[in-house]
C-alpha cells in the first residue's frame, strides 16, 4: 500500500533561502501538478527544471497559473523575488549557441531568486580574441558561470585571467568522445587554472544556487 | 635542442591574488628547486603541494630555506601571507582521519593566503548525530570545504543543512568500487542538494583558492 | 531448427519458494502470453516485470485473467497469495516521486508473496528533517528496502541509525554523471555504513525477493 | 589549524549492536594506535580491517593488547561477544583458495559479534559436481556468504538452488577483464536468481554485518 | 568526387569457403539493394544481418527473389548449401526467450551453409535441473554455441561438465549494469572454465562461422 | 537577460584561411538560419556539418540560397573556393559503404577549401587483396584521409605500407563493444604503425581541415 | 572456523580431459605447494600458470620435483603427455617480442596436453610483408592462436586470409589506450572478419585448452 | 617449441623512410641486446624508446655503441641522420616542466631523422600572456607538436590561433580524473578548433612520426 503523503520540504525557504525546485524529467505532467497544487495551496514559489514544450501544456492545462520559460526548459509559479541588486551581478558566458539552453536556467534560477544575471554569449577558446574583447564586462561580475560543451575549456581559461569566483558547467553537447558532456566535465575538474568549480552536466540550476550562496556568503556570521 | 628558459607565471600574484604554485607530484627534486630557486631570487612565495617525505628531504639540501609540512604534503617557500581576520572564517570538515592528508593541503593554501582555516574532523554520515552536534560551529564559518572518500555523501547533507558555500573534496580513499575516488566525485555531483560545487579528486589546494575567490568577491566591483 | 518446447521453471515454487517470475523487457507480448498461457493451465501463479502499458493491453487481449498494475509496470496472473503478517512488515523507502515505479515493484512482488509491504515517499537526504521525522516508524519494519537515484545517499543514512537489514535499491533517474543509476549503485556499494547490501539498479523485484529470503530466514534449519 | 579531537562513534554499539570498526587500509599505524587507545580507554571493542602483517606489528608495538589475525588481515582490540548459537549459522562459500583472506575477514568479524560461522572451500561453479556434493550442509545455514572472483557465477548458482538468503562478495581476484573484482560485482548484480544482494568488492566485513543484520531481525519489533 | 565502385569480396568463397555476409543495420534499404543486385548477377549467396522487418520488406520491393527470416532478422539470397551431415551437428543454447534473435541468426547462419544447428530454449543457471536434464543431448553435439545475457553465467557451467568447443555469445538484454550485454561479455571472458571462448555481444552470426570454422579443421592439412 | 548579440569569428578566414563552419547537430533550424543570415550579409561562405534533410529543409525555407548535401548531410553557403590543384590530392579511403557519410562530410570540406579530394569504397582489412590492389592509386595522393568502423584496423595497415601522412577517422558503426566507435578509435591510438593521427569519432570536417593544413604547410615560413 | 579441506576437482581430466590447472597468481607459494602436494599423493599431473621466477623458487624448496619454466612463466607437476601428433598442430602468431610470454604459457599447456604447437614470432601488421611470407606454414596449422597487444590487429587480418579457426588472444601490452589490453581485446571482438573467437587478456593457457577442445571435437559423437 | 627468427623489418626505412623503433618498455634488456645487435650487424641505425635509466645500462654493459638520453628515455644506435633543414622546423610546445620526457623523445625521433626540432617550455593556458608572447616564434615552424596533461587545452587554443598543422599529445600527468592522461586526450579529441590531430597518450615518437610524414609531404607524387 502506497504512502499518499508528498512530503514537500516546505522549510527549505527558511533553512537556505531557496525556493522550492522540482526536477521535472522523471515526473510525469500530473506528478508534476500535483505537487504544484500543495505549494501554490501554501503560497509556496517554485521552479519546475528540465521540462519539455509538450509536458509544460499539461501541466499547465491543470494549473494555468503556471508559466513556461521555453529556453530554459523550466515552469515556474509564483512571483520572482524582487531584485536585490546590492548583491551583484553574475555572469553566465557561454561557448556557442548550443549551450544556451542550460545558461538559461541559470538565469531564469537567479532572476527567480532576485539576482541580477546576464548571458554573454559566443565567446568560445577556438576564437580567443572574443573572449579577450569582452575582459572589462567579464571583470565587473562577482560571480562567474561559464557552460562549456566540447572539450570544456573556456572555464579553465577565464580562470587563469581573472580572479573572481568561476563555477563550471559542462554542457552535454558534443559527439564522439564528448557526447553526453564528461569530456567537458572531467576537463573542468582537471582544469590547471587554480580555484575552479564545476556542477554536475547540465545543471544550469545547481550552478545558480551556487552563485546564490557565495553572494549571500557575504552577509553571513 | 630543448629551451632552458622557465617561464615562470610571475604576474600570477597581481593578476589572481594567488601565491605560485608547483605541482610537485611528477616532478623531480632538481627540477622543482630549479624552479623555486628563480622565484626565490625574485623574491616570490611558493607552495609545492604533493611532494612526499623523501622528495621534500631532497629539495631541502638543494635549497635550505624551504619549509616542508608533512601532513599536507607541501613545501613552502617564504612566509605566509598576513592573516586577513575580516574576510571570514573557512571551516574544512571531513568524513574520518583517511581524508586529513588533503584536508590539510587545503588548510595550509588558506592559511598561506591569510585566511583563517580550520579542520573539523570525524563529522561522517554514518553518525550523523557527530554531525548535528557540530552545526553551530559550521554555521559561523562563510565557506565550508568538505572532504569526503567512499560515497562521499557528507556535502550533500551538509549543503541540504546549512545555507553556505559548500565546496566538496572527493577524496581518494576506499576500495572496490569506491577506490581512486571516483564514486565519491560523482556523488558530489548527483548531489540532489542544491548548489554544491566539487573540485578534483584530493585536490584540497583547488578547493582552497575556490574558497579564496569567494571570500574575495564581496571585494569585487 | 528451432526447439520449441518452453522449459518452466515449474519447481521453483518448492524449491524457493517464489511465484514464477518473467522478465518482461526483451519479450514480445505474443512471447509472455505464450509462457502465461503454460503457467495457467498448469494454475501457476506469475509476475511479469518491467511491462508497459501499451504492451500489457496486447497482453490482456491475448489472456484476459491477466491483471495490469501500472504503476509498478507488472502483469499478475492468478491471486496472491494470503497474507503472512506474523513473517513481520517490509517499509520501502524512497527519495522522491521519481522513484515510484520501482517502490511500487518492489511492494506488489511482496505482496503477491503475501508479506506486508509499505511504501513511505519523500524521505530524500537534502532535507533530512524529514527523514528522521519518521524514525519510529522506521523502526517498526523488520527489513527496509530503500529506493534512491542521483547520488544514492539515503540507504547509507538509515543504515548509520537503524539495525535492520537494509536493501538499497538503485534507480535509474538523474542525469550527466548520475543517468542510468550507476553513481547511485556504487555510492550505496561503497558505502561507509556497515552492512548495507544491494541489488542492481532498478531491480525492485530483486530487493522483494531478498526481503522474502531474509524473512523467511527465521524458520530456516 | 586542526582540530584534534577524534570523535569516534560509540553509541554505535547501542544504536546498531556493532562492534566498533576502523578500516585500516588508509591509515598509519600510529592513526590507527591513537584510536584503538582512545576505545581501549573506554573498554570499547574494536575491529581493524584491512591491515597488513607489518602495519600490524607496528601496532602491536604501541598497543600490545591488540591481536593480529594473519589470515583475516584484521586487528582486534578486545574479548570476542560470546557465541550467541539460538541466532543460528553463516556458511561463507568460496570459489577457490585465492578467496580466502575475504572470506577471513567475514568469518573473524561475525565470530566477534558472537556468530557462528563456518567456511567451506572450493566449490567453484567449473566443477559443479563439488558444490552440489555439499548442499545439505549448505541448506543447514540461516544466511549464505558467498564469495567469488572471476566471472563471479557462484552466487547466482547457489541462489537459485536454495531459499536462504544469500550475500555476493566480489573478490578482486582475477586478470585482464576481470582484475579488480568489477566482473565478479557486476555479474552478481545481473544475476538471474531471485533475490541475490550483494557488497562491495573484497567487502568480507560488510557482508558480515549484513548475516548480523538478517539473523537478528528475527527479533525486532 | 565519390568512387562509384563497390568492391566486393567475390573471392571470400574460394579463400575462407564463406558466403558473402552484409551487415545490414548500418546500410539503407537502397544500399543494401544495390550491393544485393551485383551479387545476384554474379550468381553469388549472399546472407543479411540485423535488418528489420520494416527494411526487409523495402528490400524486398526492390529485390522481390530476397527472402526474410524476421525471427533471425536476416535476408538472404539465393538458396542454403545443401546439408554437409557428415560434419556433425552445432547446438545452440539459450538461457530463455530473450536470448532467441541471436540464437535465430546462428542458427541461419550455420543452416545456410549446409551445417546442421539445433536451438535448445530455457536452460539457464538459476533453475540448473534444466540444463542436467539435457546433457544427453548436448554431449552428442561437435560444437556448443551458447547465448546468454545478463549475468552470462550459462557458458562458464557448460564448458566445466563437457570436453566440446565452447563458443559464448554474450545477449544485450539486461537492464542496470547488464544493459547492453557488456557484463555477460565480460563474465564469458572471466570464466573460471578452461577454453571458453567469446565472439562480440549479440554476434550470433560470428560464432556461427566460428563453428563452422571448427567444424571443417578436421578436414585442412 | 540574454545578451542578444551573436559573436561570428569573422576573422577566421584570415587567420586559419577557413571558411567558418557550424556545428549544426545541436542547434535548432531557427538558430542556424539567424547565424547564415548574419555570415550572408558579410559575403562570407558557410560549411554547417551534421545537418538531417528534415533540418535542411527547415533551414532553406528560411534562406533559400543554402544548398544541402545529403549525403555529407551539410548545408553550404556561397561557392565552393576554386580549385588549387597544385596543393595535390587528398585520398579518403573507407572499409565499407556505413562509413560514407563521414567520408563525404571530408570530401565535402576538402572540396568547398578548392582542395583536389576523392573517395575510395570498400577497401577493409578483411579482404586485403582489395587494398593491395589499388596502392598504386594510394600513393598518387598528398594525404590520406582512413574512416573505419568496428576494430578500426585499416589506418594502421596503410600507415605500415605508405610513408603519406595519415588521417585517421573512426566511425561509430558497429555493435556490441564497438558501438559508438571508441573501439575503433582506440585502436588507431593504440596503433604499432608509426605516425598515425587521429581526429574525433565521425569527424570528417576536422580530418579535412587537418589535410588542409597539412597540404598549406609546404608554404608556410 | 575455516575447512581445511582442499576440494580438488580431481574428475577434471576423465571429465574434460584436461589437466588439474592452478592458476597461481593470487595465491601464496605455501598455498600452491600444498595443493601440489595433494595432486602429487594422487599421482595427478598439474600446470600452474602466471608464476614469477621469485614464488616458483619457493615452490621447488617446497616441493623438488616440480619444474620451472620461466618464459611461460609456469610449474608442472609430473611429465607431460605424450605427443598426439595425428591431431594436427598449432601455430601461435605473435606481433613481436612483447607478446612472448602469453605465447609460451599457450605452447607448453598444449604441448603439456600432448599437442603439437609452434610460436612464429614478428609478424605484426605494421609490416605486412612479413606476415605474408609466411602463408604457407601458417596454412599447414588446424588451429591458430594469434597473440596480439596495441591495437591488436593481426587476429583480424588472419581471420580474413585462412579459413582455419583463429583464436584472438589480446596481450597487456601497450600504454595510453591501450595499457592493460582493453584495446587489443576490444578490436578482436570487434573484428570485421567473420568467425574470429576471443579469450581473455593474456589467457595464453585459455587458448590453448580451446585449441585442444577444437583439435578434439573431430573424435566425438 | 619456439621459432627462433626474430623477423626484423628491415625494409622500413626504404617503404617508410623511418629508422626501426623498438618499444623499449615491455622488453628486456636481453631481447633488446639480442634485437639491435642483429641491426648492428646491418649497419641499420636504431630507436628504442621507453627505456628506464636502469634498464638502458643493462643495455649498454651488451653492446658498448650504444647511446642513452635520459631525458628523452631513449636509446640509439648509429648516428643520427644529417640534418635536412630545407623540410622547415617543427616546434614542441609543453604546458610545463612535467611534460617534459614526452617532449624529449618528441625531440630526439625527429632530429634522428635530420629533422630541426625545438622545444618550447612552460606556456600553459592558466596563464596565457606566456603563450601570447611566442607567437611569432611559433608561427615560424612548419609543423607544431603539443604537449600537454591535465585537461589538454593548450593544443586547441593553439590550433584556434594559427593554420599549421597542429598534433596533439597528450601527457599522462596529472591526479583524480587526469590521472593516466585520458582527459588530456579526450579534450583534444573533443576540441573545437578545426583539424587538430591527436596520437595516443605520451606518444612523443608517434607525432615526432607524424611530423616527419607531414613534413616530406611536399616532396610526395
Amino acid at each position: 500500500m502506497t504512502d499518499e503523503i508528498v512530503r514537500l520540504d516546505l522549510q527549505r525557504r527558511s533553512r537556505l533561502g531557496m525556493v522550492e525546485a522540482i526536477w521535472g524529467e522523471n515526473k510525469t505532467a500530473s506528478q508534476i501538478s500535483k505537487i504544484l497544487k500543495i505549494l501554490d495551496t501554501s503560497s509556496e514559489l517554485a521552479l519546475v527544471t528540465r521540462v519539455g514544450s509538450k509536458k509544460a501544456k499539461s501541466v499547465q492545462e491543470l494549473i494555468p497559473n503556471v508559466k513556461f520559460h521555453s529556453q530554459a526548459r523550466c515552469l515556474t509559479l509564483g512571483l520572482p523575488a524582487k531584485p536585490q541588486s546590492s548583491l551583484g551581478k553574475t555572469l553566465i558566458l557561454t561557448g556557442g549557441t548550443s549551450d544556451l539552453e542550460v545558461a538559461s536556467e541559470a538565469e531564469l534560477a537567479l532572476r527567480w531568486h532576485g539576482i541580477n544575471a546576464e548571458i554573454l554569449l559566443d565567446v568560445g577558446v577556438a576564437g580567443l580574441h572574443r573572449l579577450i574583447a569582452q575582459l572589462d564586462r567579464i571583470k565587473e561580475a562577482k560571480v562567474l558561470i561559464v557552460c562549456a560543451g566540447m572539450e570544456g575549456a573556456l572555464p579553465t581559461v577565464l580562470a587563469g585571467l581573472v580572479p573572481q569566483p568561476v563555477i563550471g558547467v559542462p554542457v552535454s553537447i558534443g559527439y564522439g568522445v564528448s557526447s553526453g558532456g564528461k569530456v567537458a566535465l572531467e576537463g573542468m575538474l582537471a582544469s590547471c587554472a587554480p580555484g575552479l568549480v564545476v556542477v554536475n552536466i547540465d545543471n544550469g540550476y545547481g550552478a545558480a544556487m551556487a552563485a546564490l550562496r557565495i553572494l549571500r556568503s557575504a552577509d553571513f556570521s
